[in-house]
């Protein structure tokens, strides 16, 4: 039986990446008189890489890597008004509607029967609006927003919900962070892919029996019962 | 009896303050050629009390109103090297080695027989680095990260760990964050001044026999025998 489904929010059940990417565009075209949109892309994507550990994920991590990276590919040449530009692209993502995903609010309730816990990484105060605005609050016996998603993480949450792992699914659209550390806890995954995901968001797929590839959310609930039909 | 005490952290059980003081003045020495120092903290304290309810609290929302400042005191000719600049003033800050207030260690060590949750609002990526960096994490049974400690907030951590109020004592050093909002609830707590505090933390001292005014932490276990002496 599974008892309990952790479902991923970003890119799983509300959009995400794309901002990030109307973002890129935004600044790329900001710095198109100094460099070209790849070389921005790059460069950004290179900066992020470097600034994961200590910023961690998120808007406020993201709208810092823009500003580095417009100072380092404009040689320190970007003007006043353009970072200010840069602090309005982020602060525009931090206000932005929630969408939510196809089939997100039927598959909740086809799962009302399951423990349903949220499990997001990232930025507490943005994750926790964007949670409220999605008006999903209320389908989740738990919120559980966390700086990582190591398998450590999932020990801790569903330790602290009393859930065993082998009557837990995770669901969500990275392979990196919704699959892999929940396979090493021996509980059952779920990929939900999405249109777009994050480089540093990148992992193979596994071979593994407890994994499932889905095409949407919306075939969760018949993956759930073929699972518990054995 | 008093079961449970909740333990504020920054400027509780280590210093943070200071060194978003120290920032402060390094952005000013920055920015001397347009503006004075208390211009510079004027302008800086009224970027972040309009910043707060997008970005909430830590340093890198700190970073982010940093930078505001220097362009608007600058009126946009603040330079990419020196925005670049305040960039490395953040990055400090988020490397900066946790340093424990007086007294703190041997606290906790008297305290030992309790329950302790360790309630700190922020960054979550940002407080969980200071938490192990402090080496203070195996003395807590929890460590609650919250995006903000308004009543609301403090029943939630209570309900989660199924402490009743009226057995829970709150000590911090933010009237607003670690004392209004516990005696709300019927909870006791316990202020513990720090030499210095951040303007968006000021509130008035309540008038209420479940509060109680410190001169440091050292005094908390003797406070806690006294409530339970009635």
């Amino acid at each position: 039986m599974i008892d309990a489904i952790g479902l991923d929010a970003d890119d799983t059940l509300w959009e995400n990446e794309g901002f990030f990417r109307e973002a890129e565009t935004r600044l790329a075209e900001l710095l198109a008189d100094y460099c070209d949109t790849e070389a921005v892309a790059r460069h950004l994507l290179q900066v992020e890489r470097q600034n994961l550990s200590l910023f961690g994920f998120g808007i406020k991590p993201f709208s810092l890597s823009m500003i580095q990276t417009a100072i380092e590919v404009t040689n320190n040449r970007i003007s006043g008004e353009g970072i200010g530009r840069i602090l309005q692209i982020g602060r525009e993502m931090l206000a932005h509607p929630v969408e939510l995903l196809d089939g997100v609010s039927e598959t909740l309730e086809a799962l009302a029967g399951k423990r349903l816990i949220l499990i997001t990484k990232g930025d507490l105060l943005d994750q926790r609006r964007k949670v409220e605005a999605s008006g999903l609050a209320s389908r989740f016996e738990a919120i559980e927003i966390v700086a990582d998603k190591t398998p450590a993480d999932y020990r801790h949450v569903l330790s602290r919900y009393s859930i065993p792992p082998e009557r837990f699914l995770m669901a969500g659209n990275s392979v990196k962070s919704d699959i892999l550390p929940v396979l090493e806890l021996q509980a059952y995954a779920a990929l939900i892919p999405h249109k777009l995901s994050w480089h540093l968001e990148h992992a193979e797929e596994p071979a593994s029996p407890q994994f499932h590839r889905l095409t949407g959310i919306s075939e969760l609930p018949d993956l759930i019962a073929r699972i518990e039909d054995g």
